[in-house]
């Protein structure tokens, strides 16, 4: 499925250089073929001229379905491209749910021609998700749900279930005159009941409602300990606001998984292949200054002992592999801890235990890799004295990779810094220069 | 919830030290409160000693549960303190389902224990399941269904509701004498239609079972794709094996999230706080290993230029701010091509449109900083034409950065190898010699 995309771009581009030949149909009957879904990942695979000419060719009434699928960049660079009365047109056929979303990642001016477009009731509809932060499960909570009066029977359920059932339902939902959630049925309770019987007597109470300001990750983990495929989601008052569904969940975490990985480089969730250059440039701009700040530590490290450089040069051939074992071995016990941390499984309590376990491993490490590399050096540049040195600055360096790799992301827990993002830079930045100091101090102490 | 388990391991690690004090009765009944999922995290957060004092204190008729939930490392510690007699009361109470997911990570004797507690029938079962490997979603085909023969009624599907429906269905399955699936029924459909239709009338003709060859990560997509919160999984043969569930799904994606984040430091997914140092030690020690082949190619790289080290050592100084911008410059198109390559964006069409894209990207970040860390190297060591090369040497390398970021993760894709996994380390060896040899052979050209 993802290679046919791939295929498609080719096909595209082949096309468009080629001016004489036509588009074929062959090509045009695949690309009706791709679902809404798809078409994002193709305009998000193709370069600005050939993208903006494919989403003409798109029929009106699917626009905005793809529109609501496409990345943050791409999606911003065809709606800059579009008229002022082709924009309105396009954002009519927003759902209130499909705007709140296009709304985290789009310039207010695009959000106040679409509010204009809707009626009172999406207004107040969106007004009402927006009250909640991008974190929040209530913004995105969805409005397909069954619901009855707190005092319905049996045969209110049954007749309602035989309507059109909303996707991902296996309970209905009661509320009191005020719209407050009172309680869940199993949409199979009423089946084995008589219809006479009040639904608020076959109320799972086991169903404990969302409430709307709980984080989208913390959502995910209870929806996926519940017994249902929805779960209500609730505001402050206990009014019932939506709800939240298992493909919800599902779409919550290959976000947040994508998301990271981007954030790990530094690069914005939004970026697509084809961003425009400058943002791009400016965007990973801010992560390069970060990291060279660190890179500076280093140097700063290494220039305290340039007398030393000058006399043994063999010094400075091997920095890299000090630093380098250090960096290794340090972000694998932070990685251990991340998830540690990420799962609530450290605490004062095991906080010695684990560092002791973490030192002896690094120990054995430390003591295996300063001998081979010690002995390599050795033989490398002639001098034993040469393979003590960086045999012990690799052990030492290897033993601080282990403590660093415990403490940098707890303490960085504590400060509310996201240790998954920015753990690693600091920890090598202190390997780096615990790695420099060390070798390059020893030979000063034992080679001149 | 997930820092309750911290403060629950605190209490008993602090309770196991003070052996004057009894062990709380607040403690036992939070412990009491806890699910498998959570107990088994708490589990995993104590050391060997502590883990097996408290696995002893759970009620045997609730350890088979958590065995399925622990973490692989912490399974195997427990089950190799257990009796032969306990191993054999422990897996008598194991579904075949959770015996595979065991057999994924437990040594063959264990599984031959818990075969044979099990009847013909579950054995079967297991072994079925068995002949799919571990990326096969029929593998972990869940056998709750709902299933009627092709020639049903209505009636026959509103019986079958009435009694207990498994978690997480929202449709019905139909087959023919031989067990081979014929279609699929909303349970929707059969609550609006009259007793006596039969239910292939009813069939959702979209519906495509699952194959039982379809990676774990296919069937995630198609079940996200597919109207229902289940889907039938079908074998070669046709023969309905059982379900997958959007529950299944999330569970696969974290799992794959997890395993991948561990991949990534050289760790096995398997790894707990609490694995055994020596185990640990090895398993890590083999990643180093690769890692130090690479930086002794750096070493190598810089050991080329030992002359001109000699006498310009500002060099040395400055080696790691070349090799520090190279490798993040790099990341940041490796992150965002291996983006592209996983959502099958990329083809040989818009390859040369990436390239020139990401090299524009990279010379506006290579102008920026070979003048920022030009200027800065020029005033640190009083000498404009040390801020000449290294500038000229950043710009350069972060050039080659992109080139590196764009190929590096198509060639292991070509070659069939996770760039997730080891892109990162091959694209660092490339900008850590790049940046070397063009930094120091500038140098010589220049300085010297």
């Amino acid at each position: 499925m993802s290679e046919e995309i791939g295929v498609l771009v080719e096909q595209i581009l082949k096309v468009d250089k080629d001016e004489n030949t036509a588009p074929s149909e062959a090509l045009a009957e695949q690309l009706e073929h791709l679902d809404a879904e798809q078409l994002a990942l193709l305009l998000g695979a193709l370069p600005l001229d050939e993208r903006l000419e494919q989403w003409e060719r798109i029929p009106a009434d699917e626009q905005s379905a793809i529109l609501v699928e496409l990345g943050g960049d791409t999606r911003l660079s065809i709606l800059r491209t579009l008229s002022f009365a082709a924009l309105e047109s396009l954002f009519a056929k927003l759902t209130p749910e499909e705007l709140i979303e296009l709304s985290d990642d789009l310039p207010d001016e695009f959000i106040d021609i679409a509010l204009r477009q809707m009626d009172q009731k999406q207004r107040q509809h969106f007004e009402h998700s927006n009250q909640f932060n991008e974190d929040q499960i209530g913004r995105y909570a969805d409005h397909s749900l069954l619901v009855l009066p707190q005092n319905a029977k049996v045969y209110d359920a049954l007749r309602l279930m035989r309507r059109d059932i909303p996707e991902c339902t296996d309970a209905l939902f009661l509320t009191d005159r005020a719209g407050r959630y009172t309680g869940t049925v199993s949409l199979h309770k009423p089946l084995s009941s008589p219809g006479h019987i009040p639904l608020a007597e076959l109320m799972d109470e086991q169903v404990k409602p969302l409430a709307a300001e709980v984080s989208l990750e913390d959502s995910v983990d209870i929806i996926e300990k519940s017994d249902y495929v929805l779960l209500p989601i609730v505001d402050q008052k206990g009014m019932l606001i939506g709800r939240m569904t298992l493909k919800d969940g599902l779409q919550i975490l290959r976000e947040s998984h994508d998301a990271e990985m981007m954030a790990q480089a530094g690069l914005s969730e939004d970026e697509d292949l084809f961003s425009p250059v400058l943002r791009s440039s400016m965007r990973r701009a801010t992560w390069l200054g970060i990291n060279l700040l660190t890179a500076f530590l280093a140097s700063w490290a290494i220039g305290l002992f340039e007398a030393t450089l000058q006399q043994v040069v063999a010094l400075a051939v091997l920095m890299p592999i000090v630093a380098s074992m250090g960096g290794i071995a340090g972000s694998q016990t932070l990685t251990l801890i991340i998830r540690g941390i990420a799962l609530g499984q450290i605490s004062k309590g095991n906080l010695w235990p684990l560092l002791r376990k973490e030192l002896s491993v690094g120990g054995f490490n430390g003591v295996l890799w300063a001998g081979a590399i010690g002995a390599i050096a050795a033989w490398w540049f002639s001098d034993p004295m040469i393979g003590v040195v960086i045999g012990s600055a690799i052990a030492i360096n290897i033993l601080a990779a282990a403590i660093a790799g415990v403490f940098v992301p707890l303490i960085l827990d504590k400060m509310k810094i996201d240790p998954a993002l920015s753990g690693s830079v600091i920890l090598t930045t202190v390997t780096d220069v615990v790695g420099f100091v060390t070798f390059l101090g020893l030979g000063t102490l034992l080679l001149i």
